[in-house]
């Protein structure tokens, strides 16, 4: 299988699926081509919580603001997963929530045929390619080279103490949920408490309809992370945050 | 097959994806993922207009204000067709269009990974169990028990005469289109005749391409029913009409 | 396999599918359904730019004002590839690129469901029809009789001469870049130069990131044509351009 993730919107990602095809009988399943737009780290998350999910997969991610530039290209081994992608981040957070160890290889190519469209030139062929040799022999093809220098990213940690928990919003999904990196384990003793957020009372429950509808509340979403939401509205508007800004929980 | 269609937007609908191909060999065709938010009549609508045109498969629908209370889990057995899903009657009208005859489940879960998407914990695990172990053999299965106690849902009906028909917008599609409660068979007599909508005269056509660029027309859609269009336009604006708004014809 | 494209959005394509599947095992890939609505060159255009990276298919293309109307029915064969569709040129662009040489054929089609809705009730059955007896045989079916009358559909080309190139707009993607008619080995000998764009002066660079993020840029898409292009930002605003407006640039 090959699952294909990008920030290509439409109607790009087909010529993708063609190359794919056309060098593989992999099956292929999108993760989503509506990643924010050359935005690495919102990619890097949404990858987190879509990939291991997976089985067993070859995951093709492309959000690639230095397409053209002398980036690298990268295929990392998580397991018996491959992330294929640009190396500037986007694969690590997710191939360390696949495997205890990653292995990152560089990988070779010249001369795409475009130098605006990788995915669909050098990182669908290469996710077809590492298919169909398998992952685990991925040291013996001759455009890989095991390497230890490449870009790597990692969320911010929360501060957390009796009070309280000071972090960040690190994305906010299509539902205007505002994701924070405190993790709900954190939120467990205060359900059904009120907690202040930046300063505003807000009630924690662990559903969003635990509050009317319209009403703000503080759950833990399907990713384990506290989230800033709205039952059946947008959190990030009630909140008043945006990624990367700032969150202070007091319980 | 196992088909998924929800309101989840993206990229959670692959979560769900990757826990089916995890469980299941099942082929995974989408439905859609961007059925009107938290809307659970508009998606019972739209489950009616795409599940009958596929071969017997087991499909997933998860549109779930309630996600995170007590409200059940269902799986509905309608001929070849399993339906999975929550209990608030999205599943019901096209497991009708399916089968004269309809069979429901309770389906027992507990302790799901989250209290936010049962998409991904629930009801996807669910289907692909039910796909694995074959529609027919449902009863058999130990989450599930049989009830007549369940949250159900019919689309009103509309009041026709000799002189017109009362009936409501129930949704509005992608382009704009108002599509009503009212049979297409009750337009018939009257194709290229004009008649009043809500007091406004409009041409009857079989064809949004029967006036010209801009005007508004009635049509019967590909639903058969009523609809309100303009050609190469949005028949919800020419109409000043919404889901829910009554619709008065006069012929 | 049967590739899937349209501006019918969603959910509509999801009925197409179920026909598909019903009718025929083939596999199914999702070009794309959100081509610009009823804008046949532009969907023309982008059907150019993905289906020739496909193994031999069954593409079912379906952009389609005149739905409803008498306007033909088409399949065109391209080489091991059939293209199936309406009558209004759509489909021959895209077949050229993949064949030297394409054959029209007719195909004849009575009393469909809906007069709305011919992607469902034409098209896709017609598609698993042409896929299920091969390409091959594209004669020998009962509906199928060869044509020299159709509607064409050819982009305009640029003029060029040795100071420079006046050509159009053709799309914008999703992403901002204004995409012209004009070859990008036209630019090729003035790599690194800066060029003007209907009097406005813009630095010619192979990668968008050639200039600094919000900055505009005149580079070679992946498509191989002239773009103008913003780094991380809208080309088609910086260069106050939409589809259909000329581009004069001036070396």
């Amino acid at each position: 299988m090959i699952t294909l993730a990008s920030d290509f919107g439409s109607p790009y990602p087909a010529a993708m699926k063609g190359v794919v095809c056309r060098r593989s009988d992999a099956r292929i399943e999108d993760v989503a081509h509506d990643l924010p737009r050359q935005d690495v780290r919102a990619a890097a998350f949404w990858l987190t919580q879509t990939l291991p999910y997976f089985p067993p997969a070859v995951h093709c991610a492309v959000v690639d603001p230095g397409v053209g530039t002398d980036r690298s290209a990268l295929v990392v081994r998580a397991g018996d997963h491959a992330l294929v992608g640009p190396d500037n981040g986007v694969l690590l957070p997710a191939a360390r929530e696949l495997a205890d160890e990653v292995e990152v290889f560089r990988w070779a190519y010249e001369d795409p045929e475009s130098s605006t469209f990788h995915g669909r030139d050098v990182f669908a062929p290469a996710a077809a390619t590492v298919h169909n040799h398998g992952v685990a022999g991925l040291d013996e093809l001759p455009r890989t080279a095991r390497t230890d220098s490449f870009v790597d990213l990692w969320f911010p940690d929360p501060t957390v103490n009796r009070d309280g928990a000071r972090g960040e919003v690190l994305v906010v999904d299509d539902f205007g949920n505002a994701i924070t990196n405190v993790s709900g384990e954190e939120l467990a003793a205060h359900t059904d408490e009120t907690v202040t957020v930046n300063g505003r009372r807000a009630p924690v429950r662990r559903a969003y309809a635990g509050v009317e509808a319209g009403e703000p509340v503080v759950t833990v979403g399907s990713h384990g992370n506290v989230e800033l939401a709205v039952n059946r509205g947008r959190g990030d508007d009630a909140f008043d945050v945006s990624p990367g800004d700032a969150v202070e929980l007091r319980w």
